[in-house]
């Protein structure tokens, strides 16, 4: 990775990329301070990431405490709560996490226990246009250990060597870092299709971590069998038995086998294969709902008569996986766990392929508010208040942006967020409002409020951004702070999303090979759009070029075009206003696609998939934005590029072994 | 309604924004041609809408048939199909629409036949932002009715003038546009509290629909009547009995009754209000999951009980009304109808407040695919071909976009939009989906092509328009036309998105006061932004105003503000591109919000809501695209100020009669 050899005074003033160095040592991504404040207190940070700022990469870090302020100011609050949540205050965190049963990978002590295996890096990664670096999978494993999710399904290691190497390095990193107080440390696990050359792939990524898992999977719907495989019953049940056996050679001891599609499987053949999957050391017995086709019911009793008719179940784990192709997962998943399933496969944001995966922050919400009275007191391990962190970071990484009225993490699921008036929400709120923002991490919009005008100096932005969770050298500040007060200077009020928008403008970047230096373009209904722009290379050598075009961005893209001289083409473009107000900061991202040299192998169909690449841009004037969009998305681009060169060869799911 | 006074050649050239007149004679809504083409028949034309030449407001009229040939081209598709529609190829429309049982209020003659009651316009255009106006309420009215849709609920007439009037017209047309052929016609629906002005209002809104509705509701569980209602539970069944016999007396002879907050009611007074309510004279029974906490086993649960301890109720209809907080709102309507109920009540995309309410699309699909086999032969009256199209239609006018992942009508819920090969695709298509996308009229990409050029004339747009669905008028064609070559001009390949996104653009535009006629911007890195606007005002005269900013949309809001000098707050914006490549046409979406005239009460909490207004616009320049969006955000807030001289005082839920 090179940093660009611009001075940094230019770089401050002028370039809205940043450059972070991905092979300095990974920091600790432990809490802070472990210790939950409890509810009698009154402490108004909120739930933001920060990043230390003797890390590099960068790592978040939870603020050491949540506010419950407006809990204890108004007493019918409480309501809102007292049905989500009918025990007494919670708990402290680390009590919290001392619940967790001791990981042993066939078996769970506590009964009611359910363990979270967490897929966004896999199966949500492989969405349309949902590309993650390297450096994004790193950040949200870390984000994820924080939920303390058991399970992290890191990738599928066999796609490419940029594939094996994120996983490899989450294993090596996250997988490794162990709670002081109560051992959590999540289980790193690699997908591989059913063949040698795939587990052992696997092995090699996810062998380093403290707890590696395998997990291996082929289809055993007679329509995948005559459609897809081309074999006979016999003949998968033979590759299944051989491949899991092959893995536990290897010296994984935590192996999870899949039947894909066993929604629309034979039962007796399900039984069958299970059986033996059970014999050759599987640990973890998967169950998907490949194509999302089954009701509630129907699910829960696939799981029911697992449960009752493969020989030897008693000694493995039970998995839910339901994509969402009817909006059921989440039920189906529940009602998978209701029983038996002691596991279920989600997404942050229920992201995934088509309709996506089960989410699991409804899921675990289901659990948290109804797993006393309803699901006969399951639990997880999650920790619910860094839901609304988690489901951001993963939003902006991947571009797939959920709906208004998504549950639980959409802009509007909770009523303080609509145009109802403040004192009548305060005042019903248990009336409409089962879950209290704070317990997923989300604080009330009355909190926000306003913090810092132009007048406000470096300490005062130094203080805000501690608040808000963030810790900056003071190089980083330095940078921070121009940009701030550029802001401040056309806005009169610059409030804690401002500010976020600009920390994510400037940090969470791909390495930049390519810099935007200045822009000036002119535009309108009379005459041809005009755009000259200026980069600077990795060098820092400097280039310009001016195009004519459709619009200011079209010419602007045009102009960066002649630059860089990659070919790619734009297939998506969106902006959205950060805050309210016409002066509002405006973030755009795009998404690209390169030519046949950025593919990957796609794990069901084990087809090769072009790759794509987004970029996002933040600031006032939406044309400058869109061009860091889209020069951020080049550079994600090209640095892929120059990882990819020694992939390894993608494979036909049809050769075993 | 004022239309502008300049030239015609004036407007065709420069002008964004068209009026359309929406004093004249409704047109009827009908299908042109019912008779759907069996699927031995080869057309390709798409489910798109069509507005009529000689019909202001325009009103959608569905294109005569559908697209079977990709499912007879290649066999393996039918392997789709064969399992979310295991019957023989589809029957002609009419015979499909001849299934649904003969419409009385308190009864169904047929057991299986699940009635689907539809409140996007009351629930839905509840969410915070999704303010519709009458145009755009009565397009949807009209698009419900194409879907086939039992109940409309059209409306809260109580809220305002406004929302009155909407449900009146509504009533007035849509209401009763019966079809010929097998006798349908919505039941026109309007929400009234318990209270004798609600129910009045309520009444006088919906009295000239064939077939009216009073839908009235109050709480029920203690927490709402200890903090919202603070009565007695004597009082609440005395309020309910009163109120509903109070409807029946002012001749509405179909009375739905809801419960609120049913879901957290205790059951033996739940039981004895709705056998109070039943002996008043209800037919319709709606048991809401208010707060949406329930699972689906509970849900089913709570339906079964009231079915086996409600006195009365084999003489009414149960309906099922479940808020998507935990997202199981599709799971828990699917586990109402299995325990009895047979009523629906969904909204289109899901929308509703905080996280909505169960979808459509879902439900009736989840219907479909399994109801013959899992829930004992449940069916509805829906045409699922006019999925898409209603679902893009209430996208487009509240403004409240699908996550791409959404179950049914997400951007990637089928998989060939996804970057998986069209060959691998075709060929495996039956392993990885449940729904051929033809069924809910979704054409696959491959079919979308590329239709015209800049070499293309007059008549290759009039002809693709009309196969798009769209028949327009000369002076329409004109408009449209020149905005083509426009495009055609600067893009190689005009797509059918494209042309859509243009005619809406055009076409779905609220009452044009002001309109865009030039603007003239520059901006960059290196200065400051200015932009200089002219608008043309109701009668024609030019105004003319710039403005610096902090980037160029910024720059030509306060230009336009100078202007128009009407002071609102931007609450959102956001921008997508409407095709891939980077000389793609962009659509900009814009909310604001006026001062405190433009209010309105919500009906759960009865408090006064501010008024917020969407605007739309479309363009290969995304600043030219933002001003139009402003401008017809501005010109939808001016236009219900008009109309809401006259407002219907706000009442207290506390006053009952």
């Amino acid at each position: 990775m090179r940093v660009a050899g611009t001075s940094y005074r230019r770089h401050v003033e002028h370039s809205p990329l940043f450059s972070i160095s991905s092979s300095s040592p990974m920091a600790s991504s432990l809490l802070r301070n472990p210790t939950f404040s409890s509810p009698t207190t009154t402490i108004t940070t909120p739930s933001l990431p920060s990043f230390s700022a003797n890390s590099s990469p960068l790592s978040f870090l939870f603020p050491p405490s949540h506010h419950h302020r407006s809990l204890l100011r108004v007493k019918p609050l409480r309501l809102s709560c007292s049905i989500s949540d009918p025990s007494p205050p919670l708990p402290p965190h680390s009590l919290r996490r001392s619940r967790r049963p001791e990981y042993i990978p066939n078996r769970i002590s506590d009964p009611n226990y359910v363990r979270v295996f967490d897929t966004t890096l896999r199966d949500g990664e492989q969405s349309p246009g949902a590309t993650l670096t390297s450096k994004e999978k790193l950040d949200i494993a870390r984000q994820l250990a924080k939920l303390g999710v058991d399970v992290i399904e890191a990738g599928f290691p066999a796609a490419s060597k940029d594939d094996f190497e994120a996983v490899k390095t989450i294993a090596e990193t996250v997988g490794n870092s162990v709670d002081e107080e109560d051992g959590y440390v999540p289980v790193i696990c690699g997908l591989s299709r059913c063949n040698k050359r795939d587990i052992e792939t696997a092995w090699e990524a996810v062998k380093h971590a403290k707890r590696p898992r395998i997990h291996t999977f082929i289809a055993t719907s007679d329509i995948h069998l005559e459609y897809k495989l081309k074999k006979s019953r016999d003949e998968v049940v033979e590759i299944a038995r051989e491949m899991v056996r092959f893995a536990r050679s290897l010296g994984c001891e935590d192996v999870e086998f899949s039947p894909e599609d066993a929604g629309r499987s034979e039962r007796e053949f399900l039984y069958q294969i299970l059986g033996e999957v059970i014999k050759a050391g599987a640990t973890t017995l998967n169950i998907p709902d490949t194509v999302g086709i089954t009701l509630p019911s129907e699910f829960g009793q696939l799981i029911a008569d697992i449960k009752a008719n493969t020989p030897g179940i008693e000694n493995v784990i039970i998995s839910t996986h339901c994509q969402n192709d009817l909006g059921l997962s989440t039920a189906n998943t529940l009602s998978g766990a209701h029983s038996g399933a002691r596991q279920v496969e989600v997404t942050i944001n229920g992201i995934g392929e088509r309709a996506g995966n089960a989410s699991l922050e409804e899921v675990v919400m289901a659990i948290k508010c109804r797993g006393d009275h309803v699901l006969g007191g399951l639990y997880t391990g999650i920790d619910t208040r860094h839901i609304v962190m988690t489901s951001k970071m993963v939003e902006d990484y991947t571009g797939m942006h959920t709906q208004p009225h998504k549950a639980i993490v959409g802009a509007n699921a909770f009523a303080h967020e609509s145009g109802i008036h403040q004192d009548g929400m305060l005042k019903h709120k248990g009336t409409y409002e089962i879950i209290c923002p704070e317990e997923i991490g989300l604080e009330r919009s009355n909190d926000a409020g306003i913090v810092l005008g132009k007048l406000s100096g470096r300490h005062a932005l130094k203080d805000r951004l501690i608040e808000l969770g963030y810790e900056l050298d003071d190089e980083q500040l330095s940078t921070i702070f121009w940009r701030f007060k550029s802001v401040a200077e056309r806005k009169k009020r610059v409030t804690d999303a401002d500010i976020i928008a600009l920390i994510s403008d400037e940090v969470f970047q791909p390495e930049a090979l390519w810099k935007l230096i200045d822009i000036q373009i002119t535009c309108g209904t009379l005459g041809l759009s005009t755009a000259t722009v200026k980069l600077a290379d990795a060098d820092g050598k400097e280039h310009a070029a001016c195009s004519m075009g459709a619009g200011p961005v079209d010419s602007a893209y045009k102009a960066i075009d002649l630059i860089v001289k990659e070919p790619a083409t734009l297939l998506e473009y969106s902006m959205n206003a950060v805050t309210e107000g016409i002066d509002a900061i405006a973030t755009t991202r795009v998404l690209i696609r390169g030519n046949n040299i950025y593919s990957t192998t796609n794990a069901l169909t084990g087809e090769e998939v072009q790759r794509t690449f987004s970029g996002t841009g933040a600031g006032m004037d939406i044309v400058v934005s869109s061009v860091k969009a889209y020069v951020g998305a080049l550079n994600k681009m090209l640095d892929f590029k120059d990882n990819s060169t020694t992939k390894v060869p993608s494979q036909n799911n049809n050769v075993p072994a």
